[in-house]
């Protein structure tokens, strides 16, 4: 590099460096919020939160910022770096267009009506008043169909929000992958629904104590290899991951004394969000490469420690020895496999968050299809509680009994985050194609988690994904891993497999 | 106030409530890396933390202050605000004038020095190595010399360093005051160690299960009117108190298995610190002025309810029952007298932190007159580990075995506190002078504290004291509270009176 792109590039990761920070701080105190933060201290620490938010904004979208990249992104430039510093450039350009585009006061706008709606969305749902929440909608759908006109409508409107989570992702492509995954799975589901031979766990339906729940979570976090060192695990309402730096990578759970189960999978899925935080290399730390490459890749790696390694049968006859002696009362009568049948129960539910691995990708369906008639066939807001009913009925034979049940029950419209829905299959189909892959390149897989011998699974995965952070798009990671695009045929293959084996059908 | 007066009036509120929303951030920082943040993470967020103070800095120093205060500190202008607006801006100004003095580039040399000396300092203490810190410590002395003279020295160059902490406090009165109180101590302790009917203990001599020492601090925090809905209680190694904003003030305790008195008197401690900082007036939260006045003041609060309430008989004949219901093994032959007299035994020790109520203030005594010697006289550091020696000997009859127990053992130097010291005894006077007021004015007070009935004196000290911040200076709410100026022999009394009675003398 001559010496002039030396200096603009120190002063490029510098500023990058500054907006990390920022972020830093938000995260720790979203994160505080969460975990324990007093409640007369909230109001203030929201304007704090806004406040540092919106400096962060401000350098990203800064004169300085502008300058370092028309300096840095001219071809003759980016030649003179390396491929990572290519990139990062890249990346740094496309969010900062995407920013710059907005009218600031449009922004602010959006924001407190988002922040607001969130708010109010709690409530909307608890008395299933959709009638309250459709003004709200309304004005979130078109000021993003604003955005929308303001970033540029690529293929189609819904290309545009979509593209934001999952890069290169396309209308066209998830028509494709949806209708091929809901004709393999509607049939499969009727079929399990059918079958003579369910599996029953009554020995679920008892108390099991939380501090042990919490000793059994962090056992099988230390098992896959969550660094406690790098990171920490707490209790929340609801569980999520959150990355402070690249050595403060932080996990929370639930623990719910009528449900043993659920803390253990949420903390499996947030323990594989983390592995791969963790193992970013850390050349990229501080810099917007330094974490997962998309929304659909992070959830492959969450769904691939929950379901293809924790619901596996291997799993529990290496684990579940380990979970009776926790809980040798309740557990004393079970056998690891009626386990293993036990967790795997398929029953259609009107709420995604409690449904089964394979009835879940139709809850994300529903949500897609619907954003794709509100985005592109102007839907109107009034018309969602309908639609919503119809889609369930059609594809899980299940009617909501109220909105609260049905449209309202997720908070991620109410936060304008549309186009978000689809990375949740997206993740359940990538893992499957990755895990196919994985189980040619290690034989050994399931004898693997058999062992609790997870370090050569890390290793690999770390090796072909996770070390790469944001520096290649998912499209060429899942290329480069799988040796083919993003085919749902594996998710189905192995659904098929796995529930035609548990339901002996 | 005019137009233009208003105008400028709101985004000078308005910069100062950025600036404090930056110290929230830090403060959240801080109290995270102290309360379980991961190891990994600390370097980057030790960098993030100098990243937001600074941007702090930056805009308490900026053009833009500069511009609201040459407005609004004109003596016309002045003459428009209310008195809490007028202060307002007095302090800001005094905070700038202060902060733009010294070059930018001067600053961030301190600041890294003193980061650094601090980190170096455990390992010094640790080694009992004076040689290897004597090279940091002459130059932190010598930098802050610097800063005196650009701050311009007042009667003498260390009245300037006390200023700081304790506004217009003087060497010329801690002189006297310290000089009186010695007076009165000197043969106090003497007496005492002379004492045949000493107060044994042995029944703090056992282990104490800390789950259970960690719900009898709560209890205790909870009578005496700390607010969890606007705080929380951590565990460090350390105890202290933070503000993170006005309706989030936290403290932290420290239990210990073989001392069950000391996560007792930490709480009390760090609770009078939080009951001052919760009390505060709401409509002077999120400016310099929402907070405690002076370090002398903040610490005669926790002293009060440290000591003057947690360290009498009354407290004890109250909770002494608890306590022995929370441990009944360990204190079932025991009474809340003799309880009450174990707590008070009093012993020359070489160590600060470990002393007792009495001794206590011979510690401060001897830090404060090295720290005249350094400022004042010139004193080479090289000399300190000599002088402290002979001090020690004088005025406790001990003779540390070596650094790490004697000139080492204190943080603040290696941090640049110098001038701090002095607060810990000024809160003990502070405190006995308030107390003598109170006593007069609410004559149950003895009586409230056997009913464990804490809020009148609450509410007393709320309306003396709390309520106005740091809207009144600390020589004003002494006066006004208690009708005279610092006054050392409300604290000779009071300690006279209390051990000539526990040690019958």
């Amino acid at each position: 590099m001559k010496q002039e792109t030396v200096e603009k590039w120190e002063l490029f990761r510098e500023l990058l460096q500054k907006i990390h920070g920022y972020g830093e701080a938000v995260a720790l105190m979203n994160w505080d919020l969460r975990t324990g933060a007093p409640r007369k201290g909230a109001e203030t620490r929201a304007a704090t939160i806004g406040l540092l938010s919106t400096e962060a904004f401000k350098l990203q979208t800064s004169a300085e910022m502008g300058e370092y990249l028309a300096y840095l992104n001219q071809p003759s430039i980016l030649n003179e770096l390396d491929d990572v510093k290519r990139r990062m450039v890249l990346d740094v350009q496309e969010e900062y267009d995407r920013s710059v585009k907005i009218p600031p006061q449009k922004f602010r706008e959006y924001t407190e009506l988002t922040a607001h709606s969130e708010t109010m969305w709690e409530d909307f749902k608890e008395n299933s008043d959709f009638a309250g929440f459709e003004p709200y909608l309304t004005q979130i759908v078109e000021k993003t169909q604003e955005f929308i006109d303001y970033w540029g409508p690529k293929a189609t409107r819904y290309d545009t929000l979509l593209h934001m989570y999952e890069p290169d992702l396309t209308v066209e492509k998830l028509d494709q992958v949806f209708g091929q995954l809901r004709n393999r799975l509607v049939p499969l589901v009727e079929a399990v629904a059918a079958a003579k031979n369910k599996p029953e766990a009554p020995f679920l339906d008892q108390l099991f104590d939380t501090g042990q729940q919490a000793k059994f979570s962090r056992l099988l976090l230390e098992q896959i290899g969550y660094d406690f060192e790098a990171g920490r695990i707490d209790e929340t309402v609801h569980p999520f991951q959150t990355t402070l730096n690249h050595g403060d990578v932080r996990i929370t759970t639930s623990y719910k004394q009528d449900d043993v189960t659920s803390a253990i999978f949420s903390s499996l899925h947030e323990g594989g969000h983390a592995l791969y935080e963790q193992n970013v290399s850390p050349e990229l730390a501080g810099s917007p490469l330094g974490q997962g490459t998309s929304m659909g890749i992070h959830e492959s790696q969450s769904r691939f420690w929950e379901n293809f390694v924790g619901r596996s049968l291997q799993f529990w006859q290496r684990y579940f020895g380990e979970l009776q002696q926790h809980f040798p009362e309740q557990l004393k009568d079970v056998t690891p496999e009626s386990f293993f049948r036990g967790i795997n129960r398929v029953e259609n539910s009107l709420i995604r968050i409690e449904a089964d691995e394979l009835t879940y990708n139709l809850h994300i369906i529903i949500r897609y299809e619907i954003e794709k008639l509100l985005f592109n066939e102007a839907l109107p807001v009034s018309e969602l509680p309908k639609v919503w009913n119809e889609k369930y009925r059609d594809y899980l034979g299940l009617t909501p009994p109220n909105d609260g049940l049905g449209v309202l029950q997720d908070v991620h419209w109410s936060g304008g985050l549309f186009g978000y829905f689809p990375s949740y299959a997206l993740g359940n189909m990538y893992a499957a194609q990755i895990a196919n892959t994985l189980r040619k390149e290690l034989p050994q897989f399931e004898g693997f988690i058999a062992d609790g011998n997870f370090l050569p699974i890390k290793e690999w995965l770390t090796d072909k994904i996770y070390k790469y952070g944001k520096s290649r798009k998912p499209s060429e990671i899942i290329l480069a891993v799988t040796g083919e695009e993003l085919n749902p045929d594996y998710l189905a293959d192995y659904l098929e497999q796995k529930f035609k084996s548990i339901y002996g059908i």
